[in-house]
C-alpha cells in the first residue's frame, strides 16, 4: 500500500473521529458487566450494538453465537484470497464498578475531563475493540482492506472467559489465520508503544470458612468459639513467610527463571520503584525478597487477597462472633506454572491448616496458565514499524504482570500466536473506580492501526 | 405482703397477659437501631411509647432526656415514702439486624411461633423491660406498691452508652437509690432462674490498613505492592499464640484470677462443651489453653473479629489489590482490666508491627470495665426468694461472659450494685438473625418480679 493511500486514510479517519467519539459512548453506556447476573440482559445489548456495527462495516457472518453464559461474536471480511488472515480478538464484557462511592462521574455515565474519557471499560477493553473498528471504518470508507480480517469478540473475559476454549475446539476451520491481533495487553506510557510477549496466568478462588450455625454473640461465646473470622485471617498470614514468599507446598516448583539478558533488559524499561510508588500512591513497596519491582510483577507468581468479608461492616459497633468468613484469594502465575496444581496445593494446605473448630470450602472459580512467546516473523516487523512510525520512537517488547488467559487457548487450540498490544496506559484505573481512556493515544492507536492493516 | 395479694396480683396479671402481649409487639414493631442514622427517629417513637406507658402506670416526672444520640427516659413512683427504692435499668435500643437474609420472619414484624416470639429486641432487651412494665401494671390494677421505684431506660446500650456516665453525674440526686434492678443479664436455661454477680468489659475497635490511593488490577501490580487484606489478615493473626493467648504486651497484666472454689462452683453450672457445642452447631470448640469452656467465657478476656472487609466481596471474581481493609475488633475484658490500657497495646502492637507499605488508623469506639459484686443483703435474698417460689428451684448465682457496662457504670458513680437478672435464654440468639423470647419463661418472669416487688 502506497504512503499516500495510507496518509488519506488517516486523513479521513480524523473527518470521522467525532463522529466516531460519540458512537462509542453508546457502547460504553452499556454496564456489560459479565459477573453480575443483574446485568445479563445489559452484555447481550452490547452484543447487539457490535453485531450491527460489524454488519454496517460490511463484515460476512456476523453472528452472536450464544454460550452458557454471553455470546461469542464472530464476523469476517474475506476480500483478498490470497493475501494472509488476521484475526483480532477483543472483549465486550466489563468488570463491576464497585466501589460506586469513589467514582467522580457514573461509571456508564461516559465524561471527557481533560484529555480522559471516564468510564467503566473505556480502556478495558471496549475502548480497544472501537479502535480496531474505527481504523476499519475509515479504510473502508477510503478504499479496499488489502488483507483478510476475522473478529472473535467474547463476552465473559472478566469471568475467566469459560466458554472461550469449547468454541475455539468446536469452530477450529473458522478461526482458521495465521496471526492473533489482541489489543487487551496495553502500554507503558503515552510515548513508549509496546508489545507484550509474555503475559502472567492466573488461579481465582473463593474460601469460605465457617463455623456456628448464626452469628453469636460475642459476649456469651467469646473465648471458646474458633472466630471464622480470626481463622481466615491467620489462615491468610500462613499464605506468605517473612520474605514475601508462598508457602503452598511445591508453589514454586514450576517457575521458569528469567535469564540474565532479560534481567537487564527489564532493568531498563524504566518501570521502577519510583513507577509503581507513582502510579499507586503507596507509601513503600514490599514483595518478595530478592526482586527487584518489575522482576516481581512480570516475572514471579503471587498470592492477593482480592476481596475479604465477615460479620459486620457498617457503621459503628456490633458485637458478634460471625457465622463465617470469606476470602477472595487469586494467583498470578508464571511460565510454566500449572493453576490446577495451585489449586491442588492451596487444597492440600487448607487440609493440613485449618483447625477443628471451623469447616472450611474451597471454590476454584477460574484458572489459565501463562503465555510466553517471542515477538518475531513479518507480521510482527509489520505492527512494530506501524507503530515507530506513528509514534516516532522505537517500540518497547515486554512482559507484563496481567493475564490473557485467551492468548495461551489461542496457542495452545489454534496454534497460533498473538501480538498482545493496545492503547491503554498503567493509570488507566482499568478494575477501579474512575477508569479512563487517554484520547490521545487511543486517537494514535488507530492509526497506527490504519498503517498496519495496510501495511501487508 | 400477704401470700395472697400476691397470689391475687398474680392472678391478674394471667388476665390481662394477652393484652400486655399485644401492646408488646407494638413496641417490638419499632426499629429503635441505635448504631445507624438511618433509624434516629425510630429510637425517638420506642422513647415516646415507653414515656406514654411510664405515664399511664401513674410515673410521675417522666421525661425523655435529650443526649448527643438517643434520650434517656427517667420516671418514678415514690408512694412509699418510709420504703426503700428501687432503680430500674433497661434500654430500649436493639442492635442491627444484619444479615436480613437469614431471617425467616422480618425482624420488625413479631411473629410467634410454637412458644417463642421472634422479633429483634424481643429478648435483648425489649421483652425484659416489658416484663417490669407488665408486673407493674398488675400490681397497679390489684392494689398498691409497697416501695419506691424509679426507671431509667436508655437508647444507647448497643452504642457503648456514650451518654449514660454523663447523665447518672448530673443527675446523682433524682437517680438516689437503696439497689438498682437491671434484667440484662438473662438466665442459663429455662428451669434454672438465675442472677449474676460478674460480668465481662469491652474495649471496641476499628482497624483500617490503607494501602495504594484505589484498588489496583492485580495482575499490572501484584507481586510489589504490599496488600492491604493480606497485611490485615497477618496483624489479626498476629494478636493471638498458637496456644490461643492474646500477644498483645501487658494484655494479662491486671487480670484477676478466680479462686480454686470459684473453679469447682462454675464446673457444676452445666454450662459444659456439650452446652456449648449444641448451642453454636460449631464442630469442636477452641480458645485459650489451660482453661475450660465456661472458664474461658465467665473469667477470660478475648479479642474477637466482629467484621471484616476488604475489596470485592460479590459473586464471582474480580482482579484487584484493594485499597484499604478493615477489620471491627472487640476485646471482652475481665476483672481488674483497664479499657485504656488494652487500647493503648494494641497501639503499640500496631505501631511496632504495621509494615511500612501500609498506613494504618485504629479508632476505639468504646470501652468499659468488667463488673464484679457479690449478691447479698436482704434485697438479694428477696429476689433469689421470688425466683425460688416462681420456678420451684434453687436460683443459680453466676458469672456472665457478657458485657453490662451500666452496672460498672452505677456502681462506680452512684454507689449501688445492680442485681444483674432477666429472662432471657442463651438460644435467644441476640445480636444474631432470628432473635427470640422464650414466652413461657418471660411470664415467669413476670410472676417472680410481682413477688419480687410485693416482697419488701
Amino acid at each position: 500500500m502506497s504512503t499516500q493511500k495510507i496518509e488519506n486514510t488517516i486523513t479521513h479517519f480524523h473527518k470521522i473521529y467525532k463522529g466516531q467519539l460519540n458512537k462509542f459512548l453508546e457502547l460504553l453506556k452499556v454496564p456489560s458487566i459479565s459477573t453480575s447476573e443483574n446485568n445479563k440482559d445489559d452484555v447481550l445489548k452490547a452484543a447487539d450494538f457490535l453485531v450491527e456495527e460489524l454488519e454496517k462495516l460490511t463484515f460476512k457472518n456476523v453472528k452472536a453465537y450464544p454460550t452458557q453464559c454471553h455470546p461469542i461474536i464472530y464476523g469476517e471480511h474475506m476480500g483478498s484470497p490470497d493475501k494472509p488472515t488476521l484475526l483480532i480478538y477483543g472483549h465486550y464484557d466489563v468488570q463491576p464498578p464497585d466501589p460506586l462511592a469513589q467514582w467522580h462521574s457514573q461509571p456508564f455515565e461516559p465524561q471527557i475531563r481533560d484529555e480522559y474519557l471516564y468510564a467503566r471499560g473505556s480502556s478495558d477493553m471496549k475502548g480497544q475493540i472501537w479502535a480496531v473498528l474505527t481504523a476499519l471504518r475509515a479504510i473502508f470508507e477510503s478504499g479496499e482492506l488489502p488483507i483478510n480480517i476475522k473478529v472473535l469478540f467474547e463476552g465473559e473475559e472478566e469471568i475467566g472467559s469459560p466458554s472461550l476454549d469449547e468454541f475455539l475446539e468446536t469452530h477450529k476451520s473458522m478461526l482458521k489465520c495465521d496471526l492473533i491481533l489482541n489489543p487487551d495487553a496495553g502500554m507503558l506510557a503515552p510515548n513508549k508503544p509496546t508489545v507484550t510477549y509474555a503475559l502472567r496466568g492466573m488461579a481465582y478462588f473463593e474460601l469460605q470458612i465457617s463455623g456456628p450455625k448464626a452469628d453469636l454473640h460475642s459476649g456469651l461465646f467469646g473465648g471458646t468459639i474458633g472466630n471464622p473470622a480470626n481463622i481466615l485471617c491467620e489462615l491468610i498470614s500462613k499464605m506468605h513467610d517473612d520474605q514475601g514468599k508462598i508457602t503452598l507446598s511445591g508453589f514454586y516448583d514450576d517457575v521458569r527463571c528469567i535469564s540474565d539478558q532479560e534481567k537487564i533488559d527489564l532493568a531498563k524499561l524504566g518501570v521502577d520503584k519510583q513507577f509503581y510508588m507513582k502510579t499507586t500512591g503507596v507509601p513503600e513497596l514490599a514483595g518478595e525478597a530478592g526482586f527487584s519491582p518489575v522482576e516481581r510483577v512480570y516475572t514471579r507468581p503471587t498470592l492477593d487477597v482480592n476481596g475479604l468479608y465477615a460479620g459486620y461492616i457498617q457503621e459503628g459497633a456490633k458485637t458478634i462472633i460471625p457465622a463465617y468468613a470469606m476470602a477472595k484469594i487469586s494467583c498470578r502465575l508464571v511460565p510454566d506454572q500449572d493453576p490446577e496444581k495451585i489449586h491442588q496445593s492451596l487444597k492440600s494446605f487448607l487440609e493440613d491448616t485449618v483447625p477443628e473448630a471451623v469447616k472450611w470450602e474451597l471454590k476454584y472459580l477460574s484458572g489459565a496458565p501463562a503465555y510466553l512467546s517471542e515477538p518475531k516473523g513479518t507480521w510482527f516487523e509489520a505492527y512494530l514499524k506501524a507503530l515507530e512510525e506513528t509514534w516516532g520512537v522505537t517500540p518497547i517488547k515486554k512482559r507484563d504482570g496481567g493475564s490473557i488467559p485467551v492468548a495461551t487457548s489461542m496457542k495452545q487450540i489454534l496454534g497460533v500466536d498473538s501480538i498482545l498490544t493496545g492503547f491503554g496506559l498503567p493509570d488507566d484505573q482499568i478494575h477501579s473506580p474512575n477508569e479512563r481512556l487517554h484520547l490521545p493515544t487511543h486517537k494514535k492507536g488507530i492509526e497506527a492501526l490504519i498503517r498496519f492493516f495496510l501495511s501487508i
